[in-house]
């Protein structure tokens, strides 16, 4: 919340008295009394950056005050565009020595709130940082800059036989993903992006310059000391900036096919994955689209599927081993009843149906034009997996919301995305109310609040009940160790 | 190094004014002047875990003073056995309380010195908790307590179709291999404890108990706030004790097969091992010996393989996956020079195999009877693999060090094993020369001082130089955050 101060300075020095939290960031050599950075200070931005990289137009603000979510925008006072790392780290000394909040900023992408801009401050957008620096194919490695994209990325790698697996849907920037601890269809087999990330350059809170793993590193396996890697990924922007990412590659398969494949309940969809993963078939994507997503995605991205419980498959290996593969599928689905099992064996084919499941969101959001999204994300054991998706797609009924329920169900993780109309409050109020809900439930069975989008702004209160207080507290220690003024990314998480 | 004060108290306080840090642990309520805990605290230990499960006898704190390295024994002043997670809280917290140090002690087959009790202390031995709590067959996971061994993990599995493929040779206590970051044979294929562990239950240097990932969660991913788990995974008792752990399991593969296959020379094995991995044959284990480990298994573990560098190798899968990846290797090995291609197809043959190969550190120390051992642990990009283990082998010839190579060569990590007469003070300093000269290369290759055997007291300064200022600052900070009185595990990792 940015507080609008109009009262003469001894007021607002009474105020300060009254609530310092409110006030703790605002240095009044850096920000004026209308809640605006200083001029001196944006000076300051602009003789890091130069001044075509740095903006305080209101457009600019509110564009980076919000994600893809429901959560209302919240612009920061200003947004920069660092060139390098230096840049970056002069960029967070500055801020830091003066006191002013620190949002970094991806591709906007993200789905919780991460980059809306509560306490105001200044957003430092990564997307100029996009080089790809290092490519070391004998050792499955590559190093990049903030700002590449996964499509980048792979677009870079298409003639070098590796790619990297990490596939939110949406084209993220990778320190997007790492900050966020993505994952998506892919990581049933190849692992989320925890598993894929080997070293970090991190810029910290004041400045400094961290190599999590070493500079230069890149290894398979390593036990020197404690992992700062890990430490990184998924702190969703709160302890430092990732201005450089060592990843893990893969290498191209040497056949894929996928298939779709309706089933007459969720039950008997869910079962089979259950079944599919318990016979150890490496399936390489396994993702469920309830019935009225698919009928949103016939008519979104033009297909012509059942309109019912839906299997998207993907399998990769030698033709020998898909052979496999495909057949003892095959029998596990038959076993469940499954119909319109359908093969795409040709590339054409095959991007087209995973253009159609990465388009659910907007294929749902075309149902209701004018309205927002917001999505779920638990994610459960294997084995409670049926019954709390067949219990929340009945509560979904009820529920008089509209939306579709999408999963990687090959993860245990699933999402709900619900259509909002951003007037109506008392909508807001039970997207929120069923949300919590979903959460418990799957706090209940053993299972976590968010698979990969993060806390951000929305889960707080469920991470709470989820980690407890001793785990909140070690958090909570965390984020003072490394950000004792509470600057980076504030709000966030905790 | 337990300080023996035989002066007077005055003397005492005058000699802790000097030197704080050497005193800081030593309350006089619980450590007389003879360096020894005083009566009232064993007094104390014994309330909490029952008489019969404390001892300060000579001969056990000897015992658990030293681990299976050329690291001098530093007995602790007890040794406890907790029979449950309750007691050690309660010790946890008595000890801390008391300023007395902590070490946490599993099956102390660690390489490292990472039991040795530098300031003395209680040892905790975790043994006495070796119940395998739960067992989710569907979910593919399991929970033990922190005595249980890999073996007995995997005897207990045994009808289950699952197994837990993380395997250092030893037979080490789970907990031990979560503290230490342990990986060995499998990891090529199944990855390292790291990869591994689901949740953790940690007992913290203040007796506070927390669920790294909430109380009884297990699931394949999460996005839930800071990667707690992962911050103790590889920690090596250094920030709290690890009283419970929930593992990923893995199905039990159709079909093994194991094989070796000699070569002409180390380059010629090597570089099979990075074209095998290139070729992406998904080998389930790739494991390197030199010419002299080969000899020593031969004699000790009755073997009768060629006498030259040499991979042993196995693969699981279908029948007809097997047959293809079978095919790919011998193809890739015999493009090598590779002969004595042999096949090991039955369990009681495989079984032989691997039998001999955890065994080479026991086969090599027999070469040399009296001889105490001390293994390098080096990892570095596969396609440095070739030069620095080609290198090692001549400087292993050329320092007039006996020794052998063996390796997880398919990480990247390989071993010297070097045997030292624990009396020639110059053969210590030769080993420990030779090791930060390796250690270094590996450095200077991009890779890491410590694959899986930890930092321990052996590898410190070489973690500086690995991992820079900035994150050795990090890492103090980590340790301060969580053992402020730097009592757990002292002078290990920093």
């Amino acid at each position: 919340m940015v507080l609008k101060l109009t009262a003469v300075p001894a007021m607002a020095s009474l105020l300060r008295a009254a609530a310092p939290g409110l006030f703790s960031w605002r240095g009044y050599c850096s920000r004026g009394l209308q809640g605006e950075l200083s001029k001196g200070f944006v000076e300051s931005l602009k003789a890091i950056v130069g001044s075509p990289h740095v903006s305080t137009a209101v457009a600019v603000r509110e564009h980076h005050g919000q994600d893809e979510s429901i959560h209302r925008c919240q612009p920061p006072d200003a947004v920069v565009w660092p060139q390098n790392v230096d840049q970056v780290s002069r960029l967070a000394a500055l801020c830091y020595g003066q006191g002013v909040p620190i949002i970094p900023f991806g591709t906007g992408t993200g789905l919780e709130g991460g980059v809306c801009a509560v306490q105001g401050g200044v957003c430092i957008n990564l997307t100029h940082m996009d080089r790809i620096t290092e490519l070391n194919t004998e050792d499955f490695s590559v190093v990049v800059e903030p700002g590449v994209t996964r499509k980048a990325l792979n677009a870079h790698l298409r003639n070098s036989g590796l790619w990297f697996t990490v596939d939110p849907g949406a084209d993220a920037s990778i320190c997007g993903m790492v900050a966020t601890g993505a994952s998506g269809t892919n990581s049933v087999r190849y692992g989320t992006i925890r598993d894929n990330v080997v070293n970090l350059e991190v810029v910290l809170p004041d400045g400094r310059l961290l190599h999590t793993a070493g500079q230069g590193r890149h290894f398979r396996k390593s036990a020197a000391g404690y992992n700062l890697t890990g430490l990184f990924v998924g702190s969703e922007g709160t302890l430092g900036l990732i201005t450089s990412a060592t990843l893990r590659l893969h290498p191209v398969p040497e056949a894929t096919v996928a298939a779709t494949c309706a089933f007459p309940s969720v039950q008997a969809a869910v079962d089979s994955t259950v079944q599919i993963l318990q016979a150890a078939v490496p399936v390489a994507r396994i993702e469920f689209l309830d019935d009225v997503t698919m009928d949103a995605c016939n008519r979104h991205s033009k297909l012509s599927c059942a309109v019912a419980p839906t299997l998207f498959l993907e399998f990769h290996g030698s033709e020998q081993a898909l052979a496999e593969q495909v057949q003892h599928t095959e029998a596990i689905t038959q076993q469940n009843g499954a119909s319109h099992f359908s093969w795409a064996k040709e590339s054409e084919e095959r991007n087209q149906l995973w253009a159609a499941r990465h388009n659910a969101w907007y294929a749902l959001l075309a149902l209701s034009p004018g309205c927002k999204g917001y999505s779920t994300d638990v994610c459960v054991p294997i084995s409670r997996l049926p019954e709390i998706l067949v219990q929340t797609k009945e509560e979904l009924k009820t529920s008089g919301l509209q939306g579709g329920i999408v999963g990687h169900v090959g993860d245990g993780n699933f999402h709900c995305i619900l259509l909002v109309n951003p007037d109506d409050d008392e909508e807001h109020h039970r997207v929120r109310a069923f949300t919590k809900k979903l959460g418990r439930r799957a706090l209940a069975l053993h299972g976590t609040c968010t698979g990969e989008h993060g806390i951000g702004l929305g889960k707080r209160q469920l991470l709470q009940e989820e980690i407890g207080a001793v785990g909140m507290e070690t958090m909570r220690q965390l984020k003072v160790m490394l950000d004792p003024r509470s600057l980076m990314n504030p709000g966030k998480v905790l």
